[in-house]
């Protein structure tokens, strides 16, 4: 297949990993995550969080998410969101399911909830008719390629905490993040007050395998459980360990993401004399999203992979991976470009 | 870390899986199961188990049995198994949480029940007070290693059927009992009336992945959301699917399998003169029980890692794996007669 | 406790009722639903519905609504709803708790939606990542006291029907509808299509019980064990059924709905002259919602129990009920009148 | 319908019930549990057992156990039982479906476990494939009519205090274990150190209601809303607390109980002569059962109502209720002499 502007999940997986992938397969080792792979992964991220952190692998980034949601909530809980989070439309109803909690989606721009917005929701409380907001759970970058800043992830966990709730991260492109934002992983999630943070790899050059973070000691207290319990517990989870371990050392995620990003940056400029493309959401991280033609978008989509985003607005997604290059960008403009003209020759 | 009797998931990864998993990284492909590793791998199930079956690909054993229980029940049923299935003791309640079911235990030999035990149980149906039997879970092979014949398989599987009821397999192992009868897999599963089967192969030189099989469309119907609700639905399916294409291909399965059943004749064969040890239930496929005295199983349990299987009998279990030696074996029998000796000496 | 308008179930039983329920006393009588009386009850509810419609008692509102929609649903599809249905905002999540459902709330106008806001989420049917739509819960009347009209409800049913869906409707209030609307239950539920009611009488002078109605055989099938295992089966279902039936006969429910809604506009017509008190939505049931002044509406409170529907606007909610009387609204008015003035005097 | 034995829960509702329930027909009062007749009922239950103790009324005794288990619980925590336990065999999965957890049946002896039973499952802890064991879980009386001593409760309640974990107690009929001890409840719950009750009435002469009580502060923390969401609040909940004030007023509840165990005994002298009839159980309390020819047994269903309990070895339930008269019982007993003699003559 050729380039696929899908989605950061249709490109394979990074040499690196690979590599480190084969290099764990050295005959036995115990089950369960009790191997030297995963004690030198768990070191690693203790090393970057601080030690009353805790780690946990998972097998994807829905598990990582629902999990750490489950930890953090009774069932009489309600969990916040933008609308447009990932858990609230593309997860098949999973977070409801596991925790039994309701989800309140917020009202959102390019993504991004603020103080405001929460606020009208953290309420209620103590009255037995109302689910018990409880979590706040944010995406970073969230899922329209946009960033919050240090601060106002600061503001949204203090926030959060003054109702005595949580802040949750779903961080399945986080090292995205932190290479647009200039700053290490830590720096804005857990140094400005989450709780919890999905730590997510396999859209930026794993295999497979995600991390949950944990931030304050007593939500980490049962996670053993509730993993089993949710079949995420991988027995070979050497394989799975082996991959963060060269995914965090010499920054190699940092260095896959920014190739990522700046492909999205150069897919940007590279639409920036098109009048018919209309760049529809600020290109901070590895996602372009703009809105053109139906009939457009219709024939760039033959020759092209990618997915209409809304279907009533027309909108579509472009995604740059740790593997794509600037010669595909330059097919798919330059074929953008000929629809464009063959159209306008009619 | 050296040869680990402790279960056949310590061992590593095939060298022709990891070869697989290698060569499926051939950059972009579309994700969650729409690749042509994934196509390939379901046409194989297809060919082995009849147009009328449905392959899906988990992530692990667990998510595999409880996805296929989950597709086959409603929360009002209940679903009868042996007390020793994994799925009654080693799950962590994973089967109740995910499908709000009540599981009934049932007396057992050896890790098999019979039609007259699950006859006892096959009541109150009608009755709402009671919840309503459903399915059997039966493993194969067994926890404790060993085997149904095909004619009882047929026996539970009418039984089943006979209450309007359906029969699942957990074959975690089931290629090790593929090997040991003889048989091909669809001839003591599918063509026994089973309805649903876990197919495994991390604990036979796979590295991650499990196939759900059902053998009825109407079982199928709902199960990619069930899938997908419940975590289990991966992204660069490919890997997975590569893994079984590989496994699959001129029968490295059920190769790698004969060796470890192999490898445990040839440990029972080993311990036959060692009056101390007691072999406890009969070895026909990869696993050897046994009771020993606790000082002398204490102490090779120093040099040789395995588990307690019953703290209150003391019976221990040896797995034997595709990459076990008969010179791992040699050593472990060896130090064991060093143990005896030395222990009787004093 | 002087009279409460804070909501139709702050009033008593009604005398016909309490006597049904001295009456059905005789004595001994088989339990879980299997006596005379609710034999009785059913058989009049047959009456009413057709002889394919099923129905079941239940303890209270929540459970009737939450049983019903788990009777429609598999955990991987999607409830929709206004979202002001007393299913979203005041069962503490409840819904999502026993289906594994997600709940979607729609925009509505007086607590009613249309069939295009319905079809706008009515979408992803076969895309694994996305809640499949299974169910539109209505409320007749609405909880802001609104109706639909039968056409409306046609409608709504047939769009719902079109995606293979149902429609479900909240009548915890349906004799004030059909007191309102002039017709008979069954004229604007079953016979417009939908698929399940909630049948409700404690907010019109019955002491306890509920009754859900399907109108499709299929719906039914499961229902006992699912009310069986959500703890709302009754054992001496007797004196749930004996008030059905008093309430049933000879229209007293129609009676009683009769009076509270004439009780609601009576008081919308004693409130018209005051230029403080703002109508906020149409009369149409037994609910009159206003917005006045926070400083007069907070004095009216010391002396009248009623609540504040929303913080934010300041709208309160006042309830008429089957035992309110003109004397009653006559003092609450007068009351309010000589705050006005107090007020006006400063 | 005559007299039936069927169950305790076939009799109707004692007088003195049923006219607390016409008294609190008293016009208007707050919903939910915040009027008068729920905060006396409230302060009668606090000066039985103490004021850390916490009361809540819920619809009935399913709803009263698995509320309760479910706020002793996480989901990947075990619930310890007797294998005859109503939450094991009777409620249809129930405590499965709200808790997660697993039920682990436990082997006893005429309903009840033992301490050294119960030990051989406080295992597995701190092993995440592991349920892990929270709550034991026994009748008082047990299903099979039968006592724990004081002393007996107090180990079991040490014993799971000793693992941290906590002792229910299922009183659905705990007031005839206290007029059969000869002690006030508290002193043979909360005293033996229990940590919480399910306190019944239903079976005892009131006509619906169950009220759950904690001792320990942490237990009742959230339960309103584990109540509200499992759909056990009940509006107009004065009229189950006007029953409790007067159940618990100058021990109604005890001399109702009292009269029931009186008929169980008469019942069990009056059949002590017939040889045909085996007792198989002591009668402690409300419950004579016995084994008797099966053709003895269904001639005299006939005329009589109550259950086989055993369909393997043929044993009956005979059920004494309040209203259980002697001459009910002559009635029983002759009809039953009857169907002896004339099968005899054959």
């Amino acid at each position: 297949m050729i380039h696929s502007f899908g989605s950061d999940n249709h490109s394979g997986v990074a040499p690196e990993i690979m590599e480190a992938i084969s290099k764990a397969n050295t005959g036995f080792s115990i089950a369960y995550g009790q191997d030297d792979f995963t004690l030198k992964a768990q070191e690693i991220f203790k090393k970057m969080f601080g030690k009353d952190s805790s780690v946990f692998f998972v097998f994807n980034g829905t598990g990582a998410n629902i999990l750490a949601l489950k930890a953090m909530t009774n069932s009489h809980n309600s969990i916040l969101c933008p609308e447009t989070a990932h858990i609230n439309v593309d997860e098949c109803g999973a977070p409801e399911k596991l925790t039994g909690c309701k989800l309140i989606p917020l009202p959102q721009k390019d993504g991004k909830v603020t103080c405001d917005t929460v606020k009208k929701e953290l309420k209620g409380f103590g009255f037995q008719h109302h689910s018990q907001p409880k979590v706040l759970s944010i995406s970073q970058p969230t899922e329209l390629g946009t960033l919050y800043t240090k601060e106002e992830i600061s503001s949204l966990a203090q926030l959060m905490h003054s109702v005595d709730g949580y802040l949750h991260i779903d961080g399945s492109r986080i090292s995205n993040a932190s290479a647009a934002l200039g700053m290490k992983i830590e720096e804005f999630t857990k140094d400005c007050g989450a709780d919890a943070l999905s730590f997510g790899g396999t859209k930026n050059g794993m295999m497979i395998g995600e991390a949950v973070l944990f931030f304050k000691k007593e939500l980490a207290q049962n996670f053993m459980y509730i993993r089993k319990q949710a079949a995420q517990l991988y027995s070979k989870n050497r394989f799975i360990a082996a991959q963060f371990v060269a995914f965090l050392n010499n920054d190699l995620n940092i260095r896959l993401a920014t190739h990522s990003n700046d492909m999205a940056k150069y897919l940007e400029k590279s639409l920036s004399g098109i009048k018919e493309v209309k760049i529809t959401r600020p290109v901070q991280t590895n996602a372009v999203f703009a809105i053109l033609p139906r009939e457009i978008a219709s024939r760039l989509n033959e020759k092209h992979y990618f997915y209409v985003w809304d279907e009533f607005s027309g909108e579509v997604r472009w995604m740059c991976s740790f593997n794509t290059t600037k010669k595909d960008i330059d097919l798919f403009v330059s074929d953008l470009k000929d629809i464009i003209n063959s159209i306008d020759n009619l």
